[in-house]
């Protein structure tokens, strides 16, 4: 069934409208009739199966005829801090991570960042990051569009450390010799109130093509990160964070094994 | 310190021997004399320490003086099985998947493969799926370099499933109701001999764009594949393998938490 991500204010409790280019698109390229059903998703977790009522191609309204249950959620909020790789690598990251359960995207700099940023393409530039996570939401049947960041400085990003239950320092260092994820996850687990019903919030820090600096790690670990290595292999910048929301979508129980999902 | 990949039959307890072109390499390029030190892979994860005792151009003789105990290959033997996806994208597939650690690729068609498969080229893409799985080994730092076979047939495909411990088909179909990918492998650790030493080979098949026809998932099942999800989001065909492989490291225990690794 065809899906579309519908603006709050578009949807109630009964039923749903789709205007602009998707009204657009379910007259036009879908063809739509009424009595043909799509899912529409609010975005936050709510994605129903409605059934069209009327089409015209400025307007479709349609009846609420199912509420879906089963979210294409993760069931950790995990966000991705990527430190801006080169070319349109974080274009790969998004539709990646994006598929992969990602909640967000946090572009930032750090000092081995290679690429030239430039403040100016910048709007250009989020727009576009969001059309593809738009895109691959859709795509991989997920009912939440992730959010994406505007590109901050290291230190901005330090300051956002605090919000998060559990923050993870990809750091090449570690894998063959320091901590393992699964070690960190593992620790994490005990060290939580059990019974704590809420689900875990985690950023996924990953550096650039040259890796953090000694002393961005060092102020990483000051600001509660946790340094982790994700296997014996050295991963690409853009390998890096899809690796490591498989394995927190794993530990955390929604491919099956355990109770969390 | 030089590497060397070097047969297993020129590799004992004790010492290694380099012969024909290596023996060539140490003594006239390398100008190696007796003291001096290479590490020498034997190609599938044994990676050693080795000073020279005597050389000469046809046959350098070594001792091995330190077992690398850590290497950079996965604990378990992954192959991947993948479906001959449209454009460039398996080439994504061999990047990736070989700094995941995928042992093999397999490539194979399938009833919904959408590309035109042309014969005539295969010579050619392989060699250049062969360059690029060389190129990621090395920069992830591999001491494997993982074989790339011919486009192979579906019916052909499955008759190799037998020469695995494990076969997982990554059926979409299973995604959101069915077995996830961490019971089927919890389920494998439980009825595989306790105490088997062997580390276990396992074959990751990735169906086309379209998804598997009911009846290729049927066949596959016959011949002894274990259909898995992947969790509960659409992952595209050029991404479901590596998620898999981070899984499968995951469980390993490559990234800590048990001791298989």
């Amino acid at each position: 069934m065809q899906r579309y991500f519908v603006p709050e204010a578009q949807m109630d409790e009964r039923s749903v409208t789709l205007e602009g280019d998707d009204a657009r698109h379910a007259a036009a390229v879908m063809r739509a009739k009424p009595g043909d059903r799509f899912v529409a998703c609010n975005g936050s977790g709510r994605d129903v199966v409605a059934r069209i009522a009327s089409v015209d191609k400025h307007k479709v309204q349609a009846d609420i005829i199912e509420e879906l249950a089963v979210s294409a959620e993760m069931s950790w909020k995990v966000d991705v801090a990527q430190s801006l790789p080169k070319g349109d690598k974080l274009e790969t990251v998004i539709q990646k991570g994006t598929e992969a359960g990602a909640a967000a995207f946090l572009p930032f700099l750090s000092r081995r960042t290679v690429v030239q940023y430039d403040e100016r393409k910048e709007a250009k530039r989020i727009e576009r990051w969001r059309k593809i996570a738009k895109e691959a939401a859709e795509q991989s049947h997920r009912s939440v569009v992730p959010r994406i960041e505007a590109v901050s400085s290291w230190k901005v990003l330090l300051q956002k450390f605090a919000e998060y239950d559990l923050v993870l320092l990809c750091y090449e260092e570690e894998g063959r010799s320091g901590i393992g994820l699964k070690d960190a996850l593992i620790a994490f687990r005990r060290e939580r109130e059990p019974g704590n019903p809420a689900s875990p919030s985690v950023l996924v820090v990953v550096g650039p093509e040259g890796g953090f600096a000694p002393e961005e790690a060092e102020a990483a670990l000051a600001a509660g990160a946790k340094p982790v290595g994700l296997g014996r292999r050295i991963l690409r910048t853009e390998t890096a964070a899809l690796y490591a929301l498989a394995c927190l979508a794993y530990e955390s129980g929604e491919l099956g094994g355990n109770n969390d999902a």
